[in-house]
């Protein structure tokens, strides 16, 4: 599927990166980083002590830089894109902080994790901490309509990791499924978070859509590329992690085509180590070798390459402009990562 | 500390109960566990069912029986009472949920607990949906100031939850600093459910407090005597659970005051039990022994009757009638429960 701007020669012949993003935003996100360390606070101090190892860690902050970014593109010219993207940060460290317990992770993006350093008591505990603070930053801005979106998302959120739960070491989970569950645990804080800086430029209906559009699949597109690369032999010589998924039972997308397009043998091994959990030394090798030879990482790609082609389309009601080509660049990114 | 009100007669000469306020806010509260079933709901079936299995085991609803009881006491007639006690008892759920995690319990209230039964994964995440849905409940019903109290009261929870992670196995913590951990994590709630009945009825400034302040130290009471019947010989008898608290290292009032009270001997006892978690056969019952012999179980039941007493007190501003008077009957059950 073809890119679907005038920017299309610098991605064919650069690497797509969140740079133009992060410079357009990084004022805002100076403010958005000190609110949240601010609003961490707590007299009891293991809070912001674990608080601040999840959000150091903090990776990209490529959710609140959607509200901004989408603010932004909507024209608005206030301050409330700041608190509502320290809200959706704290959403999404709150859902990482009870993911790591859920998952038993002793690592993440190459440090412990805070259930690995702390113990999976706290890190249960200061993320509910920070989703009622999540709360708290968005009654303070006041508008019930950016409430019902987030609080629906995060309803969304918890039942897509249930979901995937229950899904685990099942191999006839259907692709619908999956797409479902990636779409509730993954998409819709995108689609939220981008939704929400149309709501408070007071934009109409119809870019609130558009918004929530791009978010959406532009999350779908970047959950597809994270469970592809839990299986990239490339990460594996990068020194990053691979195989959690694999290790879990989780059943993604690369491993349902696998199977789907998999012989009686290579079924066999997957029921084996994913069904019944039965994993040897060699057997997330060759798990690696048969979802590469089967085209399923290929394939994988190849629809998270639609997804975010979708995102980029869906911005096509706003003017075009640095802000629109750095949220086009971050969909050619999302799938970018990690090659 | 004598009680306040008309009622000393009854109080004196037959055991008070829940069954006043239960018989005047029947109809209320079917209304209320309906919508609780209602808002469970999810496609994915795992949540209805680990959801349920904790609301069934449910207890007293005591919580959301605040919330009708007081808006009732202000008059109020509409019925956003309904939803908005659902809602405080989805934050009380979530709460005993991740409580029973982080606890590793395996039983409450006689049941298995819903991490024992389907594992601490699905109870996390779980807490975590009906702590979404608890806000989408509040949202609905669109008064940014129940948001406010709720959403900060959830804060609250969550670091008095903490603090007492913090403070376990501590015998040097004071009783200034258990008593602020039982207000997050216990009273916090109570007093919130109590003054949203205010909020909604319209009531002046003066009474949402004085709702708050009985809330506050009913919930304060209730936890007291929690912690006393942990070691009670009597609950023993009864065959009820006792020692979870002195087992998982949880320092509450009847250890600080036998600590303080007791000997060389006694203090390298609770320091050996409870700092080093050293604990053998024989030990539990050496402690409720303890507790008992320093008197530390009369002295906190009888700060239990005083917090009752300032609640019922509390009450003071509102016209006398059968809801105030199960009010009030409420608190004198607080501190007589188990025995």
């Amino acid at each position: 599927m073809a890119p679907v701007t005038g920017i299309d020669r610098d991605l064919e012949t650069s690497q797509p990166s969140l740079d133009p993003l992060f410079r357009l935003l990084a004022a805002d996100l100076d403010r958005v980083n000190a609110l949240i360390v601010q609003r961490m606070h707590s007299p009891v101090a293991l809070i912001p002590q674990l608080a601040g190892h999840i959000v150091a860690a903090g990776g990209k902050r490529l959710r609140p830089m959607l509200t901004l970014a989408c603010a932004g593109l909507c024209g608005y010219r206030g301050d409330r894109h700041i608190a509502l993207a320290a809200a959706v940060e704290f959403i999404h460290t709150a859902t990482l902080l009870h993911d790591d317990v859920v998952d038993s992770s002793d690592l993440r993006r190459g440090r412990d994790t805070a259930n690995a350093v702390w113990g999976n008591k706290p890190a249960v505990l200061v993320g509910d901490f920070l989703f009622a603070r999540s709360f708290e930053l968005m009654v303070e801005d006041g508008s019930l309509r950016i409430l019902e979106i987030l609080s629906r998302a995060a309803a969304v959120i918890a039942e897509g990791e249930v979901g995937q739960l229950v899904t685990a070491n099942d191999t006839a989970t259907t692709e619908g499924a999956y797409l479902e569950i990636i779409e509730a645990k993954t998409a819709a804080l995108f689609a939220a978070a981008s939704r929400i800086g149309a709501v408070i430029a007071e934009r109409p209906a119809a870019e609130e859509a558009a918004l929530d559009r791009f978010g959406r699949n532009l999350g779908i597109a970047y959950q597809l590329i994270d469970d592809m690369l839990d299986f990239s032999a490339r990460q594996s010589e990068l020194g990053k992690s691979v195989g959690d998924d694999f290790r879990d039972g989780k059943i993604t997308l690369p491993i349902l085509i696998a199977f789907a397009r998999g012989d009686a043998e290579e079924r066999a091994f997957w029921r084996r180590t994913l069904e019944q959990s039965d994993q040897d030394d060699g057997d997330l090798e060759r798990a690696m070798r048969l979802v590469e030879r089967r085209g399923a990482l290929a394939e994988t790609l190849a629809r998270a390459r639609l997804y975010a082609a979708e995102a980029a389309a869906a911005l096509a009601p706003f003017p075009d402009g640095p802000l629109r080509r750095a949220l086009i660049e971050t969909a050619a990114f999302a799938t970018a990562r990690g090659f």
